[in-house]
């Protein structure tokens, strides 16, 4: 597999992610195929839904490659959601178009558990499949992102059935039932691991892991139930180098640099200045806040350059603090990456 | 006015605001009046709603009083809501049931604020009216808290008009139209200082000022269009001790030292030993995660022991790290409340 990474034409990511100096900063974004590209959109009301788009594997590659060509990014990410694990778990989730997924039953008992089981990889073939398209199509041009939710934020969403503004009934369990809360948190670990290591088989040249609620949890809580988990993915997969990024989680960087993974994602509320101290020996991604790129040209280019400062000379893979804003205008996106790509340069 | 101090039976959560040693840690519970007690659900379902409740000073200062007689804390906190404000500028809110705000009209241009006012404390009779009634009601059992809103979480709700996952409508003028956002930003600091100074006045003993979303800021915009604002109110308020509570604002603490407030309340993401030695002149508050009372009684007992060892001999308020869940059991609260009691006595 890892004969990909030889034949790649733009692997800076990969070097940067492995702690190499690069000619200049690379760039991705989160949620960069989606709704902000009129393209993707175009694909997207050509079928039933999202989950239709997800499960397509042509489609999904189709959409996966859209940014690399409009947009210039040096990295595909595999279009996807994270909720597919549940959902190979046996908890179907629903996308309700303008609220986000809903799961119509959720865990809450020993009873729900049981009828649960560690995903099965073949479950998730359309994944593996849309990979395996992507990487043929994409011809070694950029390297390709798999993906996972942490164990955490998968939990949650099973608990909750849906986002939450507390998570309240998914964080009481850490409090009432550690048992039960554990027993679920064992189980989409195992199903995670498997899935990625997957992903790599099929092609996937680094892996990142989204964990989307790490902010609502005390820092114990962190430690506890979610970091321990993310931990065990990293020990069980050695072959690409993963991401870690865990939103909000500012109290947990210290503790993460004992994390087997080369990347750490930082949110627009952390400070580069600071995670390079933490950080001697990790690559760190990140961080403009999405809604810097509502700001004029001019404004834009200010921020990207403070944020580049900001990184200086650190192993750097340049991104949004989270995803892009879906109501995002496209031409300010192209014109933040060209920054990057500018001013970075050497 | 400062007379009623005198005549106030317990003052314990004075003299720790002034950071005195005190016989026993003080508690109050952030929406201590409100769903929790049935006692409360009795007021408010024999009205016509929330908005009425906030309206008629008599039922107002009969919820506000519940929790002293049915909880035990140690002070009160007038029933009224922060976006009293934004309709006293001339934006009307209304109270969904289950969904929370919505204002009907938000701003979103220059026309939109000339269209606004500064708010006439004399607007607001309705809050001043309930503070004197449960003043009298009170009779110097506990001290009576005040409190408003943050300019940048009044500002948010005017923007966005109702709570929003992102906020990125707000803080998207933040990068485009920095000078309407501090128009309307000062128009909503004079309100506040108008409405605090009235409410001290009319018998409120100490205020709290809720950033409730201080956490979507990256640090350099906290700094310039939220903590400037409150800096500006506390020092326009000299009578009363003044607690800020910047929910989710971790990275803003260090720069908080130099606002001219008594007590720091703390989210249960943060830290209160780093609180101790950032702070060493000023009182904090907090920071129970509200998830815990979903625990057991030994667990709540556990939890709460491990909050007060955190917090050590400096001088601190009990709460929580944010509003108690309206599903938490009242015995529980109570319980909490017993054991803050029980275990910080000297």
């Amino acid at each position: 597999m890892r004969i990909f990474a030889a034949m790649l034409k733009n692997d800076l990511i990969l070097r940067a992610a492995r702690g190499e100096k690069t000619e200049r900063t690379p760039i991705w974004l989160m949620r960069q195929a989606g709704r902000i590209l009129p393209e993707y959109r175009a694909v997207r009301n050509s079928l039933s839904g999202f989950k239709e788009l997800v499960e397509t594997p042509e489609r999904a590659a189709e959409v996966t490659i859209q940014p690399v060509d409009i947009l210039g990014v040096d990295a595909a990410i595999i279009f996807s959601d994270i909720l597919v694990i549940p959902e190979a778990m046996g908890l179907t989730y629903e996308m309700v178009e303008k609220k986000g997924p809903h799961f119509p039953k959720t865990v809450q008992s020993k009873a729900d558990i049981k009828a649960l089981k560690i995903a099965d990889p073949s479950d998730l073939s359309y994944v593996y499949e849309a990979i395996k398209i992507t990487k043929t199509e994409l011809n070694g041009r950029v390297p390709l992102i798999g993906f996972a939710g942490a164990p955490w934020t998968i939990f949650s969403y099973m608990i909750e059935g849906g986002g939450s503004k507390t998570f309240s009934k998914a964080r009481r369990l850490l409090y009432s039932d550690t048992e039960l809360a554990d027993q679920l948190l064992n189980m989409i670990t195992e199903s995670t691991i498997g899935y990625l290591k997957k992903q790599v088989e099929s092609g996937a040249d680094m892996l990142q892991i989204f964990d989307s609620w790490a902010g609502v949890l005390p820092s114990e809580h962190y430690s506890r139930f979610s970091l321990k988990y993310i931990s065990r993915i990293c020990d069980a997969i050695n072959d690409v180098p993963i991401t870690v990024f865990a939103k909000g989680a500012w109290w947990a960087l210290p503790e993460m640099k004992d994390i087997n993974c080369h990347t750490v994602g930082l949110d627009w509320n952390m400070n580069p200045e600071e995670a390079r101290s933490l950080f001697p020996n990790k690559t760190l991604q990140g961080n403009l806040d999405p809604c810097a790129l509502y700001g004029s040209l001019d404004t834009i280019k200010s921020e990207t350059q403070k944020m580049l400062h900001a990184f200086g000379d650190h192993p750097h893979i340049a991104n949004l603090g989270h995803g892009v804003y879906p109501d995002t205008d496209p031409e300010k996106v192209k014109y933040f990456i060209e920054c990057v790509k500018e001013l970075s340069s050497h």
